[in-house]
């Protein structure tokens, strides 16, 4: 049996995986969500080498910055329904090197039209995980609180 | 004949060719460099609709996103030879539609360690332009200047 | 006799320096409006720099911070009237010397909730400028567009 | 007696006393170091209602804007001796009221040539603290690593 919490998890899950769906870039990515609570997003990419990489063989720039701009708005849909992204920030902190890439992403602030949100970027190699990327991003509410 | 600034402008996109061909996912993207001078880079991308859109349709942020961080290292590679990112701030200022994705990127700043860069992100259809994103990059010099 | 043009630039300014009068911080700083058109801002602050610099004797960047944020929010406020700054990117460029600092912002996007604007900042001396600050601010309008 | 850990806080809070000193503008805001360890700062100003509001009397986004940029700049200075601010990114995320405008930062990531750190900026009545601002920052040292 689950608790009222689990069910909405469960069901914050269930229409990221459909978002994901209709989400081509998200597809070709091969996102997944791995859990999902209020105000909160943990996803994950697959590290493909012959399709992800920059010149030096690590996680491209451009992968880390999908999974951390994605895993923001999706913790900013679980409180604000259908939301674009305004503009985000984010630092390569270290080499992206490993078998996954995971994105944590919490939301920091909700207001009336917009909401911010913060994400962390993991690589994960076997049960290690490196910080590789951190991000601050502003999200629009396609419908503004009243 | 080729003029010094034509054969210079010749050597830098072949430079940044051969850099696309060792960059994975700037091979998946489809990305090709038009023009190249010293602190400056033009760039492109096809939409290919049925890989890189987002829920509503449009060109998704995360291929906008690797299209503005792309022509800014590039730019920036121009002056300082091998960059690697260390930040971007982007901003997503309209729905990107059209049938192709133009990068340009200028170099702000060069300095002993590091690069700023500045890139606007358009979307084209037949001859129209749109203005879709604009971003501000650091780079870090693999070497820096003595 | 005013063309419709400067009357409306003479509007913009005057209002704009009703808002410095009730700001305590820009009085402090000693801000003033040169110029305003719909859109766009132009503001100066005199570099005291008894009070204005830091540790190497440049100009503050917390005063570039301030001349940066205040014009973005001054020329979004020229088309979307009550604002407050959401967030903004700043890069330093340069050391900041010279006898008076030099805002210049312009809009570059005006949505329903949200403006986004642009800035640059300049020390002058004599008639010299120098850019030394860009800056990229995400501002919230208090009363959004029906 | 004190123990090496203190002594260490001790000295960083005195030569960061020193810094302030050298600092107009910091001296002008009435900044004051509470504690420091390496990677990490506690900085806090008095917010003075007469000269350090906006125009709806709350802390100005210039005040809060220094508070984070110092208080990054001197978390970064902590490890990597003399830095310079290149870039940060401000986030408000609530009207600044209260007595005492304090900042914390931390040092995210140390390389090379330079540094990040992040802050978050609190305004503090009687016991009670509020979250109003956040930031990230790069910072570059004036003496690269070899």
């Amino acid at each position: 049996v689950l608790t009222e919490f689990e069910r909405s998890s469960n069901d914050l899950v269930a229409k990221l995986r459909s978002v994901i769906i209709s989400t081509k870039f998200a597809s070709l990515m091969g996102a997944e969500v791995v859990s999902a609570s209020p105000g909160n997003v943990e996803m994950q990419v697959d590290f493909k080498r012959d399709l992800m990489s920059q010149h030096h063989g690590f996680v491209h720039g451009g992968v880390l910055g999908f999974v951390a701009d994605s895993a923001c708005a999706w913790a900013a849909g679980t409180l604000a329904g259908d939301v674009v992204t305004s503009e985000y920030k984010i630092h390569f902190l270290a080499p992206a090197v490993g078998d996954r890439i995971i994105g944590r992403a919490r939301v920091i602030k909700e207001s009336r039209s917009i909401v911010v949100a913060q994400a962390e970027v993991f690589c994960r190699t076997d049960d290690r995980e490196k910080l590789v990327a951190i991000a601050l991003s502003t999200l629009i509410r396609v419908d503004p609180k009243p």
